[in-house]
């Protein structure tokens, strides 16, 4: 068996890596040129990935062969398509990079073939989107190859060990597809769940998505009304969780191409179908998250009353503006918002992050400062204002 | 140590026998006489709660001796409160259980003994009117007793080993109070945790019972969303769910003394303090949940399409009035209000509920039927329609 897997990202670059090191030849196709030299001659291009410095060492160039060409990857008979998935303004998903990927992959299968999508994705996009191109790319029909639905679900950091551990579902857009998809990802997925159709397995990754918004929204919610009751939030949390109840912890909102995405894809699908009530819950939560810069700003502003000096000379230092911490990766990111939104608002706003070079701080259109020379330090993960 | 507990209900007797059985002399205070003699006679009145029968036959009449009187708990140091607080139509709290309880006690207590207050309540009860109310009837001030708030955290069924096993917090309304109040519990309360204030006692159970008000709600609202999309809701949540991802289960919504009650305790506190937008996740999952029933007549509806009768021959049966399963228990249960919802709407409808009676069905105003003699029976509790 030799498999194609498309997109080397942080999402597919682990699961080429493990499925190279269970013993099968893997094509890595990816449209980053220098990207692939480098997993070519063993360097990993994403060194906070525990684990895969060795793996890439290991395989890159001899078992697992980055390449920029979908034809290198022709001789494979399984695809795995892993590649992001972005929505635009009005939250609608932007399905062009995956398309791409989808007729790239529809001009080489042959009959008998198996592909394989893992991009989190909206309900149906399996069954009817990816299955249309690749019959429109192919000239082949439906029933000469296999699709099936497989949600990857890594956490930058800890990728590989999710991959050898985590349940994994996957599901065809019909029987064999599932059956024959279970059987090639349980080679090198051992805790493997065959479910009865893509669209569960779409909706299992939505609904872990949502789960996880909704909770962090109460959180931020839970810890808003803590402060106005001048009760510590953390000394409660700590109390009240057991294995029944596992509030989660507040933040200044939720950031990255995952979570903050997901609840969009149910409630743009439900609003089509003039279900407006039937998502009340995921809508509030987005916006309960991506309000809580404004918190931020108001608790930030209270801080300064303290500091006897004008409030527009008052240096604030924005601490750590990635999604999360120790990833440099700023989609969506609502600490990069905040520094955005105290400028906005006119007042004097430096921003730190131990991922950024001063440049790249001020390529942005932002100022850096070190922590130690600013009057007023928010710390964003930590949650802590210090002056 | 010889101590009091006033309220012997359902999470109050347990707590009473428990403390008797590590040792110590109990004084239960109870308005019902009748529950008073079936314990002294070491008659159980909750058979539901698991280990309790051999609590009671052990200890009631002896060393747990229940009574009407405050005045023959007044040789006791320790005076615990575990009676219902129930909300009016307009979901602020009525305190006036707890008060007339705390006067009770106020009566009889002396300098040196230790108050504490086991119901859910809003934050700052224990602080404000219990130390007032206290204050008053026993014309001490309040540096000469001690007064603490420890939540009970019991789900019938399961309080014994609840008590025996769930971490369980205390807090004082001054550093005193704590220490006295954790000292005392601790002979009796494994699992005990001394947290910094009354407060933060009471905030660590409220927030318990929002996190499980907001994530049922959430389940609901994903498994309405499933519905429309056509996709197995436990299915899905089968595979959704692991470590970090606890998605709920779907029900009619969620009745019963306790998780309906407690989000209104800090939305209506909020409230006052003109903090609206603080509570929105809170509100927005209380309608969702108290609107379930509407869904559930609407999914019936739609079932009797399939019936060759008119609408209005058809027999329904709402099958499981009590707010959970097993506990005969009406207050504000969702499947009750289901069935009066559907017999306003001018449904054919009946009841069904292996705990009541006929007799007691239609003292409520209701009409008894048994499942096998209707057209159409809805499980509450599996929610599931059969026909």
């Amino acid at each position: 068996m030799k498999l194609a897997v498309v997109g080397l990202g942080k999402a597919g670059l682990p699961l080429a890596s493990v499925i190279t090191d269970s013993g099968f030849e893997v094509i890595g196709v990816d449209k980053d040129k220098k990207k692939c030299n480098n997993i070519n001659s063993g360097k990993n291009p994403i060194p906070e990935e525990k684990g895969l410095d060795e793996l890439i060492i290991k395989h890159g160039g001899k078992n697992l062969i980055a390449t920029t060409k979908y034809d290198d990857a022709k001789e494979c008979e399984v695809f795995i398509v892993i590649v992001p998935l972005f929505t635009d303004k009005n939250n609608n998903p932007d399905f062009s990079i995956i398309e791409s990927a989808i007729r790239g992959i529809g001009k080489i299968i042959k009959k008998g073939d198996l592909v394989v999508l893992e991009t989190t994705v909206p309900i149906g996009t399996t069954e009817k989107l990816v299955r249309k191109w690749l019959e429109e790319e192919s000239g082949l029909e439906s029933d000469k190859f296999y699709l099936a639905y497989s949600p990857e679900r890594i956490m930058t950091g800890f990728s590989i060990s999710r991959l050898n551990e985590f349940p994994k579902v996957v599901g065809g857009v019909n029987k064999e597809s599932g059956i024959k998809a279970y059987k090639a990802y349980k080679k090198f997925i051992p805790n493997l769940h065959l479910v009865s159709s893509a669209r569960v397995a779409e909706f299992t990754k939505l609904i872990e998505g949502c789960y996880r918004d909704v909770n962090i929204a109460l959180a931020n919610e839970l810890y808003k009304i803590a402060d106005e009751l001048n009760i510590d939030f953390y000394e409660a949390r700590k109390y009240a969780n057991h294995e029944y109840c596992q509030i989660h912890l507040p933040s200044t909102g939720v950031g990255g191409h995952c979570i903050p995405l997901y609840p969009w894809f149910l409630v743009k699908e439900l609003e089509k179908r003039e279900k407006y009530k039937s998502t009340t819950i995921l809508r509030t939560s987005r916006v309960v998250n991506d309000e809580m810069i404004n918190y931020w700003v108001e608790r930030i502003v209270l801080e300064c009353v303290k500091i006897n000096k004008p409030l527009n000379e008052i240096k604030i230092c924005i601490k750590g503006i990635t999604f999360r911490e120790g990833v440099k990766e700023l989609y969506h990111s609502r600490n990069l918002a905040l520094a955005r939104l105290l400028v906005k608002k006119g007042l004097n706003v430096f921003v730190f992050d131990k991922l950024f070079f001063s440049e790249e701080i001020e390529e942005m259109g932002l100022r850096f400062i070190e922590p130690k020379d600013a009057d007023l330090v928010f710390d964003c993960f930590k949650l802590k204002i210090e002056w």
